[in-house]
């Protein structure tokens, strides 16, 4: 039995209210029936090898427009049941929940599709590209009885629930600063769609990868963000390099950094006056909780992570074998949200966090383009709470 | 002999002239005497314990108008000859050299009256709080034929040479990322000056940390700054809290993050196509280089970094002994000024580059104060090259 999940109201209050839908082909099993449409780099990477590992979650079917990409894709993950037209796909009975792993240009309408189609989403991040197709999606997914949940997988990285519960203890104290980067030549490969290359169409720094660190500044510190201000470089690509800062409504300081032709790097520091953290999402035991008056790299923390890496060690060959840390994010991700569908219960990134990040983005986005710095207020929705609930 | 030293022409060019101006008390043993105006807490904590480890200084002669730092100071490094009146130590003739550590306020007039005296000179940054007075001090420091350097101690630290000269060798490819951060409580103890909580009189994380940064963003990069953009926090003393944005004139763009209330850090990381650095002031092993392609964190760096520490520990221990690697800059930087001074070349941190560091500081304060970003272009003297000579 696949039930309905809890919705908000008009006030943006989650009420908790299960609403049976339909019952799946595996009534006894507890499995979901998934259909992924969109086989790019993302399906085949890692949603794909992330979902093969669960039990809770069977792939039946998967969709692409490139009839090269479903085959290459379908033989690899031995999928039989293949289609070239999503809408197809929305019509085949036994699935119950669809990823929608699209190029962002298309989020909106599949995504509305997919709930018309009464099946539970998870539709990669961005949203979607502009504030009037988030709204649409925000309000169809309050109307639906079905999971909606927006893909930053980063929220369900163990260090990152670690670094949460941390600062929701106050083990740091008040945070004066959030301080993270990213950087990763992956988007660079060759052949690669070329959306990736173009803001107005989904790609580069600011929409790909910024907008999972802004989702961060609002869920690590439950705190909404105020103003933002970015600098962009472009040469090869639109957004090759960018540069974040942020003022959040705690007080709190943010600044971060990303390329897509720089050196690999992934680090989550939060700099409180008690405490200091970091959550590294690519280091098995990639996570440091250290009292202000101690030195990152001074003897005692270094005994510390020694001793921290022996203990993990036989966790981290196992999760080396596995693809890393940060596949298990998606793995993390996708139990999420099937214990959401299946309790019935809302997942903890919605489509208000994805309409949230994106009002971020866009604002990144405006500031990089106008040169100065915005006020992320004005791109709020009239009934969005002032006060966070990430 | 002390001979005089190196001075700019009037486009900013380098030119190394020799010009005798005195015998020392020490003519054949090439050693300096040192006359500290100041004794606050950089005079007791780094400066002075700098020197009395360099057979090459000698500390001959303190000044400060509060007599109870003066015989605090006096009696901790075993001085005798202690001045309330720094004009008094100024006229002391044995005297070939004097190092400025007053508040910043007082710098312009106390740094142009050492140069009046024929003294060699080294000043605690930033060189002044506004821009005239710095002028003034750059046109008479081209005029003096003695040293005039200002105190960059990170310039002198051995992972910050090491950086640099990694970066101009190209191991790293163009860079397309500086990020650093500086947070440390030191100046949050009770009982230092007012000063160091009020910007106005050079107090708060832009001016005291923000100002070491700036100056490493030009000196590691090899690059000028066009434009920056500064958030800052201000509660119990002015600008706590900081971020700061830069866009350099190479491309590169920059990120700092400062804090004088929360956790300590210190971490200067520079991400190019090629590669990637960091470089940690306080840990001695501190010092990072890796392809793009690595992980920091990976197996391989970590069996290297595990390497490099076993090999460092001789080394490590001794440093430690001695107040560890940041003290160690300290000891750097005067050990480069005496050179400096018995070669006759000009220093690595000119007053020219104090002037610099103090724009891109003008500049910050100026962000941070209108909310928007500031062309540090407008700030330059006529004179000025655009292009960096650091």
């Amino acid at each position: 039995m696949i039930s309905g999940h809890g919705v908000r109201d008009r006030a943006g209050n989650r009420a908790r209210i299960r609403v049976n839908v339909r019952t799946t082909i595996d009534p006894g099993r507890n499995v979901l029936a998934v259909g992924v449409i969109g086989c790019g780099y993302g399906a085949e990477n890692l949603h794909l090898p992330a979902m093969r590992s669960l039990p809770s979650v069977r792939v039946v079917a998967i969709a692409d427009s490139d009839p090269e990409r479903l085959r290459l894709v379908g033989d690899r993950f031995a999928i039989d049941r293949r289609y070239h037209d999503y809408e197809a796909l929305l019509r085949d009975a036994e699935i119950d929940a669809v990823a929608v792993c699209v190029p962002p240009g298309a989020h909106a309408a599949i995504t509305l599709a997919v709930l018309d189609a009464h099946k539970h989403v998870l539709v990669e991040k961005p949203l979607c590209l502009d504030l009037d197709g988030a709204d649409r999606l925000v309000e169809r997914a309050r109307r639906a009885s079905v999971t909606a949940m927006v893909g930053f997988n980063l929220r369900y990285h163990r260090h990152v629930r670690a670094a949460r519960q941390a600062i929701a203890q106050g083990r740091l104290g008040p945070v004066e600063l959030v301080r993270t980067v990213w950087s990763s030549q992956v988007r660079q490969q060759a052949g690669l769609p070329e959306w990736r290359r173009r803001r107005d169409l989904g790609g580069g720094v600011l929409n790909e990868m910024a907008v999972h660190h802004l989702d961060l500044w609002r869920f690590l510190l439950g705190s909404e963000v105020d103003e933002i201000f970015a600098s962009s470089r472009t040469e090869t690509s639109d957004d090759q390099t960018a540069t974040l800062t942020g003022r959040l409504r705690n007080g709190a300081l943010a600044l971060s950094g990303f390329s897509q032709r720089a050196a690999e790097a992934h680090e989550i520091e939060i700099y409180g006056r008690q405490g200091r953290l970091l959550a590294s999402p690519y280091r098995f035991d990639g996570f440091e909780l250290g009292p202000a008056a101690t030195f990152p790299g001074d003897l005692t923390s270094r005994a510390r992570g020694l001793l921290r890496t022996v203990r993990a060690l036989p966790g981290m060959i196992s999760s080396v074998r596995q693809g890393g840390s940060f596949l298990q994010s998606y793995r993390d991700e996708w139990q999420h949200f099937t214990g959401c569908v299946l309790r019935g219960i809302p997942p903890d990134s919605t489509f208000d966090d994805g309409r949230r990040a994106l009002e971020l983005v866009l604002a990144a986005i405006d500031s990089a383009r106008s040169g100065h710095p915005v006020d992320v207020s004005r791109l709020r929705r009239p009934d969005e709470p002032a006060e966070s609930s990430a």
